[in-house]
């Protein structure tokens, strides 16, 4: 009745470890696990050591938990900007975290490319500046920024916290935390978790930056405020009752991911990407919807498929794949292949085999 | 290993049902499925549709979802408040209500009453009341509030919007929405599922609230705000990604409900709760912490055991039976003995023999 393999980006195919790990959570009593119990704490901890390990994640960096990635759009503008951010904005996810700066009442600006690029390394940022918001892969459109390109936002801005959009792209990319400011994703793309749970990461600039506002008398938000997250981070808790089967699950995942070995799982994501991008420039009818090589996403891959693309969906489910719908208006015209760690080699195979 | 039963306030006992129906979530593919998906959206009516039959809600109320019923406290002060709300403030829970709206810089106020006592019937309001906030039953306390006194405070404040919260009581009572505005829950106690989502059941007065404020120029928040949450909801769907799978489980466990028939929850719920409040005015050592009997909360039932409470843990602990603590500085004095839909009478006469 559904497919085998799930390529949609998010909600995207299960860890291949996620039902396991549910199996025996009930075993354990952990969906009805008081948030305030040692054992929920060592959940927290094992998460974030988890993390720490899995990304290099610098000790000056903390690990809070949200209901959503959309959610820490909206804390990061709530706790990082008095008046000013600045967005990259290059389709439909950048342009919603802007939007949040906007209905948030701050003076938010951006600057915006057409859908499928990247952007100008000479671009330059008022000096008022105090978040630059920037995505570093559009799951709408399967762009992704190189790592020096948002490392020398910072270099451009210096007085500015980078905050990077990484929903659709970690654990994948190897980033260098000391260059950046806050980090985020959600469960339910490259960790393979059902839905339902936001990890944000801050260091501690951001930390000041929110107790500065607080100071002047800004509002900042209440119980999912970086003050009082990071006070009960600091208890291995969360400041209300979280998805705490979430938490626990995603423990498992990461370190089962550990254990496969992160370098591992990078090549893999590379030879698979490889694979389909070379896949699409022996294609005919069937082409790579990012053209600048520099700009093409390991992790979600875009693909022009015009009038074949009704077609070349129901060729997919009938070998038990359920390709990913273009995003918006794009909906008829392409297809999006997420390219996550649960996603075999195999896989891939069978999806290039079949692209036909 | 793990107690057979579950008494602690929340996250309770999980609904007899629900290990099943998460088995069956995982054949159907849900903990994948896009939440921009006819299946998601028929889960999101299921739910909502039963809600308003198991609630008899009115069909000029909504149904949205949030992250947690902490949520829901700073979404309904951010939407529904320019200035002034009033706070009924008798425990933790109700307290920390207040506190969020102080924390977004409302001028809130509140009314204070000692922990285990109810509120005096000569309440009255500021006119330029924009927000009465009232708590059904205090999780930290056991005290549940009469329904009458709770709808008398619009007779009172015609002009304010009344906002209750029914974290740990619903599905038991049986309100007369009518007399209300919104009414919330997350679904960790009374519907005995996994935490992760709250749920905010809001009529049009407050939406037209919301819009109001907007149309000021106030701030209401972003995805989560009023409208969006409505302008996502007419399509059955959520603003950003949500917790899919308790969505759908929450269906499951509402139609579950339904069938079972509220009359006779709340008939078993009575008769449970009678069982232990006998118990503990005929016990030597363990007495109701709420003393007037108008005010001893159905749902949450808090025993003072003082020195006995080691004991007595211990003790229903080895029958397989795990008791709440007492709340905040009440832990080792108290005992909180939850009486969920899925708690049986065999496991209340269980405790009750017990308590010895």
């Amino acid at each position: 009745m559904n497919p085998k393999i799930n390529f949609t980006p998010g909600p995207s195919q299960l860890y291949f470890t996620v039902k396991d790990h549910i199996r025996n959570a009930f075993s354990e009593g952990v969906p009805s696990l008081s948030h305030r119990s040692k054992k929920f704490e060592s959940y927290y901890i094992d998460t974030v050591q988890g993390l720490r390990e899995l990304l290099r994640l610098p000790s000056d960096y903390h690990v809070y938990f949200t209901g959503s990635a959309t959610e820490i759009w909206e804390r990061l503008i709530q706790n990082l900007v008095e008046e000013n951010s600045f967005h990259l904005v290059n389709g439909s996810f950048s342009k919603r975290f802007f939007e949040i700066g906007i209905q948030l009442n701050k003076k938010s600006i951006k600057v915006e490319v057409n859908n499928g690029s990247g952007f100008d390394a000479s671009l330059s940022f008022p000096d008022e500046t105090e978040l630059i918001a920037v995505t570093h892969n559009e799951t709408s459109t399967g762009v992704s920024l190189q790592l020096d390109y948002i490392y020398d936002l910072k270099t451009k801005s210096p007085n500015a916290l980078v905050a990077v959009d990484a929903v659709s792209s970690l654990p994948y990319p190897d980033f260098d935390y000391t260059k950046l400011d806050s980090v985020f994703f959600s469960v339910q793309k490259g960790f393979g978790l059902p839905s339902g749970l936001g990890v944000w990461m801050v260091n501690d600039k951001c930390l000041a930056k929110a107790e500065s506002l607080l100071s002047k008398g800004i509002s900042i938000g209440s119980y999912h405020n970086l003050p009082s997250l990071h006070s009960f981070a600091i208890k291995n808790q969360t400041p209300e009752t979280p998805n705490v089967l979430g938490i626990y699950v995603l423990s498992k995942v990461i370190n089962d991911m550990v254990r496969r070995g992160i370098s591992n799982i990078r090549k893999e994501t590379d030879y698979k990407a490889a694979l389909l991008y070379h896949a699409m420039e022996k294609h005919q009818d069937v082409k790579a919807f990012v053209e600048d090589k520099s700009f093409q996403s390991k992790t979600v891959i875009v693909a022009n498929c015009g009038d074949h693309t009704e077609r070349l969906t129901k060729v997919l489910l009938e070998k038990g794949m359920q390709p990913g719908d273009g995003y918006g208006p794009a909906k008829k015209t392409q297809l999006r292949f997420a390219n996550f760690p649960t996603h075999s080699k195999e896989q891939f195979e069978l999806l290039v085999d079949s692209l036909i």
